[in-house]
């Protein structure tokens, strides 16, 4: 394993008029259930999956036995960087109150909701955001709900909690790795840094996972409640709620610093890259480029188009420049 | 001249934990009236410099005479990417009027304003935004000033219109270089290309102005204008007003696609810097590290740590990373 940046390659180019303007290089891993099929940059590049890794953090929800009879939405929920509408803070509040909880036993921290509905009302209402906005209390509900069946103390997110070992554990097994490290998320929680190509590889497990044990079964749970639920796992407009809505059966999940995941179960493939700079539009063009090439995404929907494909326009709409793949890449 | 992507080099770093989660490559160039004395990565990539040439984009509107009167405070809203605050409202609206001119008038497009004061109120009261929220309006109004002095058409964004010949020239003379070609910005007006060592040139040349004619006249007003109205060039919270208001004498402008200038007159230096990706906290960082190393900027006073030396944190205040230079940079 080397780090982040070590044998990153040009990925995604941004031109304007007939010039390159901005450039993204980075690392994109696609894996079967053997190991890595296909790759761009370096495999061993260490990252921190960020949010992508969502439904890794839920598998001991599951495999505990806990979050058993969770319906599909929850999971989906659990594994969602949520826009903070109206359907997500819903969904939590009731997903709390059914455990006897509360927005107080949350440890997410409080965010501004991106839905632009939400973020209007509590502007305009005076009403403050909570951590039940915070994209992750959806995942946090899950922590707790874990906690609970693990009879924890109320700090869940410290990284020697009983829920963290527990997600460790899982996250170092599916990935067939040792982590690295770990970094505190956005959220508080620890993230726990795999390389690109683990990170493929647990993905590659959830696509191929065919309910024989726990485990699989946990996996099968959360990608088709993933699948089943777009809605939940970020919101209208974004990519990971779009792309799943044109697609059938593939999960896909972003991450904070341009990571991107997808779960492919047709084809067996696990997809995982991180973008080096951090820059989101990349690694959703990225992401819509290889799930194009793996025949999961027709490139000319409106929904792949919007991410890779769609002229960059001024503001009166003038034709200005492009998002288009690096020479080399996909 | 080269593209944006050769010879690019490390200059910022994201850290999270102990491990390396994102890095940001570009290119950056000091020069004094001679020409490059120093430089990272390579001075003839050739780049867009977006809202980072505005005060070059005024020069013809001060050299023709037709803003010979013009007071500071507009010169440095014919500079600025202003957030769309009151402030910046109010004064294009009167100097529109002044002009016997309207909203109408403008050819920038309409955006919605950074201001969240303005984004609140026009979200609260159902009013839409227009095209004096633009960022650009300022520039917009200059163009129509300097439009009713050539007696150009209404339509003074095209690139053929005589308002955009005027500040071709005046860019490819105080650049030292014949521009590769042009993009269409953002805001709808064309946007030349140049080296980024030829944009930092032509910095250097704003810094070095002395008033002994009217080129050099006209870029003194422009400079003096935007350093004693910092709050008209961008607005409360970012990176130009707060960076200049902690100077002395020292403008700075950034641009779109992470571009930033700066003119040091007492040091008699331009800067100019790209970052490849287009990541702005990084040109931001980029451009903190710079005016401390020239002596323009203490780097402990807060409005540099904002940019770089302030710790990331979680959404709950928990210490989670660092902005850093890359090892080699500055």
């Amino acid at each position: 394993m080397t780090d982040v940046a070590a044998g990153a390659v040009p990925l995604v180019d941004v031109w304007r008029g007939d010039l390159l303007e901005s450039r993204h290089l980075g690392h994109a891993v696609i894996c079967d259930a053997r190991g890595v099929v296909e790759a761009w940059g370096n495999p061993g590049a260490v990252i921190y999956p960020r949010s992508s890794c969502k439904m890794i953090q839920a598998l001991p929800l599951l495999e505990s036995g806990a979050g058993a009879a969770l319906p599909a939405r929850r999971l989906a929920l659990a594994c969602a960087s949520h826009n903070g509408a109206a359907i997500h803070v819903d969904a939590v509040r009731d997903w709390l109150a059914d455990m006897g909880l509360g927005e107080e036993d949350l440890r997410c921290g409080t965010q501004v909701p991106d839905d632009p509905e939400e973020h209007k009302r509590l502007l305009c209402t005076g009403d403050a955001a909570c951590q039940v906005h915070n994209n992750c209390s959806g995942k946090h509900s899950g922590f707790l709900m874990l906690n609970k069946h693990l009879g924890g103390g109320p700090e869940y997110t410290e990284p020697g909690h009983p829920v963290q070992k527990a997600v460790k554990a899982a996250f170092e097994e599916v990935t067939g790795e040792d982590s690295p490290g770990y970094g505190i998320d956005g959220c508080s929680a620890p993230n726990f840094a795999t390389s690109v190509g683990g990170l493929a590889r647990a993905m590659a497990r959830f696509a191929t996972a065919n309910g024989s044990d726990a485990r699989s079964r946990a996996m099968v749970a959360l990608r088709e409640g993933m699948v089943a639920h777009p809605e939940m796992v970020a919101g209208e407009g974004r990519a990971c709620t779009e792309l799943m809505r044109v697609m059938d059966g593939v999960a896909v999940k972003t991450g904070a610093e341009a990571v991107f995941v997808a779960i492919l179960p047709k084809q067996g493939l696990g997809v995982a890259l991180k973008v080096l700079d951090g820059g989101t539009r990349a690694s959703e063009a990225a992401i819509t480029a290889l799930l194009s090439r793996l025949g999961a995404l027709d490139p000319a929907h409106p929904m792949a188009m919007k991410r890779l494909g769609d002229p960059l326009r001024s503001r009166r709409g003038i034709l200005a420049g492009a998002v288009k793949l690096a020479p080399g890449f996909c």
